[in-house]
């Protein structure tokens, strides 16, 4: 996160491209690059936006907002500008955030030509009357939209998809804290026995997401769970938005994993702003897609301002955020659905040695071996009896080993 | 109202020509007459009552009861009779209101010939021991059953049905109230584009709707919604009954509606008992026929009594339930279902002039393009997003005329 | 139960016997006798347990444990044992209740051959160190499981089952409470015109429930409704237990006719632990087999205690429960559906001498017509209307005689 963090990224560009370098350090990603021009569904993928330099400074001064100092000062997208303004003129291009004097905003202007620079309100507040040097070093011209993906193929076709965006410049909750921790999972799935296939997708918002849907249509019915990872690094407790579908197993599952941490989180019903679930669950697709994030977007006053940097995210808390994503993953895993071998009565346990009484291991196996009808899910089994998922899944293993028990 | 409120109407006879007669001046209306002796399913069209004078007197003293002074006096369907009798056997043919001393009751007895008087336990009070002469100079013969129908073809031959009972006398609840705002809104949506055909029943309670279901048996397959208007001019809450099969289109429409409008309101479940709705959807109908009302029935002391005159209603109440009326007819026409011509990730608003970042209209076009899947009505996206249903239809509006939409 | 309550029952043996010879006296029992070693399903027949005499004391003294005191001091299913052991060596036999010193303990080891006393845990500090003899002189040798099995012809094949265990020794509410009962309820039931079909089965817990079914695998599907009956001599509230499926007739019925008493009750999901519901309920049955207890098993003290004797049951607590037994009977009896003969509108009640205005007859009435579509049973309309199942089934009843209804 440290490495990636002063890239200046956008969703285009040579940022996305160095952020995937990094990325491809840790797992197994392949580049795409969609040429300027391509129509994906009812967009059009962009020119290419490069940046070198951008400053603001009195004739022949010094520097009074500096690129070099944060890549946040620009307007993403500007188009390059090399004049001298007066300071009622620059005001016109010029962001600030009244309310938070000493944060810079993060404005962007993708599909709508123009320039500016964001600065905080004290910086403007010191700006006198006179003329001012502009210069914005920057292309926008054809090249490529670029994103990354990463397949990590398992027992079975169907797919879970985790999807993060790559878009935004020196922000470290929103996303590279979905970036970072997406990454992990990557890593720490591509080591292990996978049922699933996975599918990462590392790509610039909406436009980024729209043109993998547009390049994969005839394979994204593959695709049986899904998660968006974004902002995931602040303090906040968890929260889960729904898919679109509201019922589907990852939209059950998830609330489930994140009511076992005896934590607080709040689970919300899908609605069609957010991100790129937005895509996923478009009324074509309609994916079980839902989203992840700790505190929502837009609902801290960090968000999308320079107050967003590295100290705003700390290590336990991307780390807690891996071990919940980890843990929904491994509930993934697990959750089969199993047919009881024995199912007319019960099984005698005692003649096994798995007769414990009322302890809560024979509790479990009881609980498995009555609803292990070819319907229930372990998921189903757990919210039913009230009993944890580690719990339930350890006794059908146990019960699976006894011969009592086979994968439905 | 006015107009009306002196007219003796009971569930035949000359008094519900007169009414339809009155509403006739201001809607197209067609008056059936049906015989005395039809068969209506499992009831008999009954004799035709007429009344022009009826009395009580002391021998040749001035009137005690007087027919002339309200029509209530007369226990309606009362035979014609002219005796003299003891005060005894008068007061076994008087009807009071002992818990309201000064308000004279409304008596009925359609079904078991008889005669009687009603009045206030004031004047019982002061009838002294002695001769009283009777009079009833009523008729009851055979003749005809009256009813109005006004018939308001729209774009498609799925009808709304508005009924409402024409059978009370000098009520102006119950239920003039109900005649003249279903009168008020046939004049207004005869005016309009319907794209429902509307179809006004003015019966009178039980017998005439029977009689108009058995004659109309082949085409009530035709009425997609439709309301029992009565007791909409007291000052109460509104009070919607839902349909018998309580998850019609109508029975979600009008609490919406009501919400709406952040006024106190209540929606019941259905029961058989109430006004016509009872008829509408006994089983073998079973149609999609709710009933509105403000104070419903019986629950407000002033029901069937003198006291339910025209003071009891005022102009802004029965306007209050017009409006409610009218919104809930423009809701129904514009509940249609649409299909996002686009449904493959969002359509690019920006480009079309529809962006306008998160404002309302923003939230509630990307509401509509994800629900618009060709199952959901305009109501689904109003209910699910939590938006209110006049944004909604308008978000809808500008995604037709941008051609992002199209009816389904 | 007085006659029932010394008898040493167990899951096999001559208890068992003779507590069916007791049944037989009052209701036409069936008894089946099981040859030890036979398969059922998972399980197999056990060699049959009998018991004549048991004793603890020291060298030729009185005796410190005597089974002719209580058979509760035996270990149940103990293998014979004639020895002289030390105090330490005794102890690991013998069993106690150090909360409840004065009560005696119900133990039992089944499939596992051992030996072993209840006692007392003030029995037990009045042993000294020293040699004590023990005596159990029980026979545990091929023989047979032996259960009870009544069968009342009904009208339709379809069953109503009653399951009771009748494994345990001296302890009245568990379960000489639910055998008693159960038994009542057979003579009564005998003695009636039946719908449905009646199987009451008296069987030793699991293994003779487990027995049962895999003898009848071919009719089960007969039982289109079934409780198991027991612990319902306590005084505390009822419990039912609903059936795996959770939503089938005797799971709403059930919990209405307790409802309808205006007493406290409790209604329970199933959980697949418990008493035979466990076995009927079992995935590969799934039958409609809920639970009828007062205090659940084990949620009372006394519970597998001396303390279970025949004070604890008392004359008006069994009345009560053979009163809710037999109403819950009833009820299924009378829950039909019916067809409205006259769907179209309402039929007039008054030339029939049916109308009597609103009162609750009336209601009740109105309600069932309103319903009775073919679908909705007896108690679907009495939920609906929330009017008491007896009015609903009377106005049926009128309606019938009246030619207005028949059985769908």
């Amino acid at each position: 996160m440290r490495s990636l963090f002063p890239v200046c990224r956008s969703i285009t560009g040579n940022g996305v491209r160095q952020t995937l370098d990094v990325l491809s350090a840790h797992i197994p990603l392949e580049r795409r690059e969609v040429p300027t021009g391509t129509r994906v569904y009812d967009w059009t993928v962009p020119k290419e936006w490069n940046i070198r330099d951008a400053y603001v400074r009195r004739p022949g001064g010094p520097r009074l907002i500096d690129f070099r100092a944060s890549n946040l000062h620009v307007l993403n997208y500007s188009v390059p500008v090399e004049r001298t303004v007066s300071l009622a003129e620059l005001k016109e291009h010029l962001f600030t955030l009244p309310e938070h004097p000493d944060w810079v905003p993060y404005k962007t202007s993708y599909y709508s030509e123009t320039w500016g620079f964001c600065i905080s309100e004290s910086t403007l507040r010191s700006f006198e009357e006179g003329d001012y040097e502009v210069r914005i070093d920057s292309t926008l011209s054809n090249g490529h939209l670029t994103y990354g993906e990463c397949f990590l193929p398992g027992e079975s076709a169907d797919e879970v998809l985790i999807s993060t965006h790559v878009c935004h410049p020196s922000l470290a909750n929103d996303n590279l804290s979905g970036i970072c921790t997406a990454t992990l999972l990557a890593r720490q799935l591509a080591r292990k026995k996978r049922r699933y296939s996975y599918r990462f997708l590392f790509v610039p918002g909406i436009i980024g997401s729209i043109t993998w849907l547009s390049f994969n249509i005839g394979t994204v019915s593959r695709i049986r769970h899904g998660m968006v990872l974004a902002g995931v690094g602040d303090g906040g407790p968890f929260t889960y938005k729904k898919s679109r579908r509201g019922d589907t197993e990852i939209d059950r599952l998830v609330p489930h994993v994140l009511a076992s941490r005896n934590r607080p989180y709040s689970v919300r019903d899908f609605s069609p702003y957010g991100y790129d679930e937005r895509q996923y669950c478009s009324p074509g697709f309609d994916l079980p897609v839902g989203g992840l994030s700790r505190t929502p977007y837009a609902e801290y006053p960090q968000y999308h301002t320079s107050a967003d940097n590295l100290g705003f995210v700390t290590e336990e808390t991307l780390a807690e955020s891996y071990s919940v994503i980890a843990e929904i993953c491994e509930t993934l895993e697990a959750n089969r659905t199993y047919r009881n071998l024995n199912p007319m009565g019960e099984p005698q346990l005692g003649r096994r040695g798995l007769y414990d009484g009322f302890g809560p291991g024979q509790l479990a196996m009881l609980w498995v071996l009555s609803l292990t009808d070819g319907h229930a899910t372990l998921l189903d089994i757990s919210v039913r009896s009230g009993l944890a998922f580690p719990s339930v899944r350890d006794a059908a293993a146990v019960l699976v080993r006894a011969g009592l028990l086979a994968p439905a």
